[in-house]
């Protein structure tokens, strides 16, 4: 418990980390999932990232050591690409790289449960999912419907606490709040839009936006907490133009292109009643 | 040949099966091909239902047991998903879930023929094609050029008819004007329009709608002919302001996210001449 | 160096060549990769050709003997998809169909980039990629960060030029001003915008439209220019009233549907200074 404000959890300190995202071009490695692999590498575009979706085993290890950071989401693995998972995050740890794990589905689906499992064990720097996937990899329930929460992000956080003391990193809960954790420090933001739940890769890319945070050299809870703040803004903006989620995801592209880090510190919205400013709320 | 109207092929009961879809959620599992995975999921949210992507062997069974229907689609089989396939219409089966096979360029290419051939005999409930695939899986001709169609549908309802008996389900041949029939109860529906064949996907994403309709327990024939209804009305109202296949895709998915049964019912179009309304024409 | 003009290089001649994909619906068989099979897809429709994403060993060699021609795309290779470029590329050149090689990250990555020196062998009609990739391919350097491009095309025509050598074809060298060259005639086109580096699959879908082109028998030099001249005209025209990098590319698969070849030769820009009009230098 600490008090709120200053230059760690501050909403315009989150906001700043933006510029560094858009001069640096942080290259992110993707081995992510088929369904929303277009998605997210234009979401990284978007961002002034750049994507590499290096998923081949005897690339994905060069790959890691040369990218900024490393995204592992296990919504579609297959034999390959667990295979270049493994090479890959043993390349970002032995280069000091920033790596995210998103357990898609864990808990529901056998065989990611167990890779999540064995991935756990090499500490990601930033673990994301929803409330049921954390819990599930948390070792507390087992998960949702595939890539449903079937909780609140709040009924997860203990369970994303007992995970950051195995990681020693920050683990970020998706939900109509969004909590960042790191074990110390708990931050919640209350941005974002329902229409991220209807089209299929709102968490997989809010995951690959972490990635290009962290790749900037921001820490593990700075990280998460900006990339979300930032993606939740961009989708609340566009959100208010938009007929349906068709016309939401390009709007929601074309906004977060165009996002600026006073747009982001205007935008943001209270959290919880009696909390103040949801990104502001420290534990 | 039975009377017009009633409880079974009517333009309002099927209208109403909408509700069910958007009450129920109904998981539907899908291992589909990677070209159009992307907008296969979207249209299922837009539906409100939840789609699994799961193909990995090992999964594909535990997810075809727990979902509502499953998507069997050979767009672009490899031997990974050639075994989930597999392994997930054992598993459907064995639960009594409703299951669609969608034979992507069956007749013109020799694995996904076979392939077909052989999930034939596991009687899906719902088989949807062009006219080509349909002749082509009824062993009566060749197929079109991939994903053409090179006949129209009116050519393949005698095949349509022979598979019914092999499966005791329905048959849906997409066209101009789409045919479903389960070989007792022919239904013709006149709606759509010309871009859903320029956006790619077009058909794979109505297979997949025809999955989250059944599960809601609706008939094959039922599932199959308010799916197309629903789908091909939206895109008829989606065309209107589209300024090309890109904007028609975006609005396509907004109409459908925002589609109720009532604007069904009026929107729909008559059938060929001397049917009646497309969708109550029965034989 | 010869004069400009005439039926080989105009700029008429080129927008022309439209015409005959818009009337002939080349098949184009594409072995691409899964983060932007979607994206190429809905291009080559928006072009009235008809893609075939058909990478299944097996199957790959039948469809590049009954397609107008092939595109190699080594964005995301995996093993049984080497295979079936290996497949599809000879059967492609027994049956005499010219086919397109873009050599995604070579020379950054180690698998590809052997994959691409033996494909090379086999004498792709047209090789497709930026600066970075293009030096690479030649064994002159080492290659970009990925897909960026770190180097201006202009600086990779000496290795274009060599390239040309080896397979007796075109080389096309995307950049801000497009190169394309066989060795003899030169030619550099000067539209596009910038948003087509903020989409993922701008260059992936340039390549497979210059397939579409090359299919309709248009010589290897021609048909790398009129699919620039077309997909870059598309994207200046598609630019104008975007807002960001997700209208754009829904404006983009418009504009490309709607291009007509007057519209194209209206809005070719000016090349470099003293070159005269982009597309009819020659050398």
């Amino acid at each position: 418990m600490t008090a709120a404000g200053g230059a760690q959890g501050g909403a315009e300190s989150l906001s700043a980390l933006l510029v560094n995202v858009r001069e640096e071009h942080p290259l992110v490695q993707c081995i992510t999932n088929a369904v929303t692999v277009n998605f997210v590498a234009n979401v990284l575009l978007a961002l002034d990232a750049a994507p590499a979706m290096v998923d081949m085993p005897g690339e994905a290890g060069a790959c890691a050591a040369a990218a900024s950071a490393l995204l592992i989401n296990l919504g579609t693995p297959n034999a390959d690409s667990v295979r270049a998972m493994h090479e890959a995050v043993r390349a970002a740890r032995e280069t000091g790289k920033p790596w995210i794990l998103d357990p898609v589905a864990v808990g529901s689906l056998p065989v990611r449960t167990a890779l999540a499992g064995e991935l756990l064990r090499e500490r990601p720097t930033i673990v994301r999912g929803n409330a049921s996937e954390i819990i599930a990899l948390a070792g507390a329930g087992r998960g949702g419907r595939g890539v449903d929460s079937t909780a609140e992000a709040e009924s997860a956080l203990d369970a994303a606490t007992r995970l950051t003391r195995v990681t020693g990193g920050a683990v970020a809960i998706s939900g109509p709040t969004d909590i960042v954790t790191d074990g110390t420090c708990t931050l919640r933001l209350g941005n974002g839009h329902e229409y991220l739940t209807r089209v299929t890769g709102g968490g997989c890319a809010l995951g690959a936006s972490m990635a290009a945070f962290a790749g900037t050299g921001a820490s593990a809870l700075r990280a998460a907490a900006a990339a979300t703040l930032a993606y939740t803004v961009a989708a609340e903006v566009a959100a208010v133009g938009a007929a349906g989620p068709g016309s939401f995801a390009a709007a929601f592209l074309d906004r977060l292109a165009t996002l600026t880090p006073s747009a982001l510190a205007a935008h943001q919205a209270p959290g919880p009643p009696g909390t103040g400013r949801g990104a502001r709320r420290r534990e």
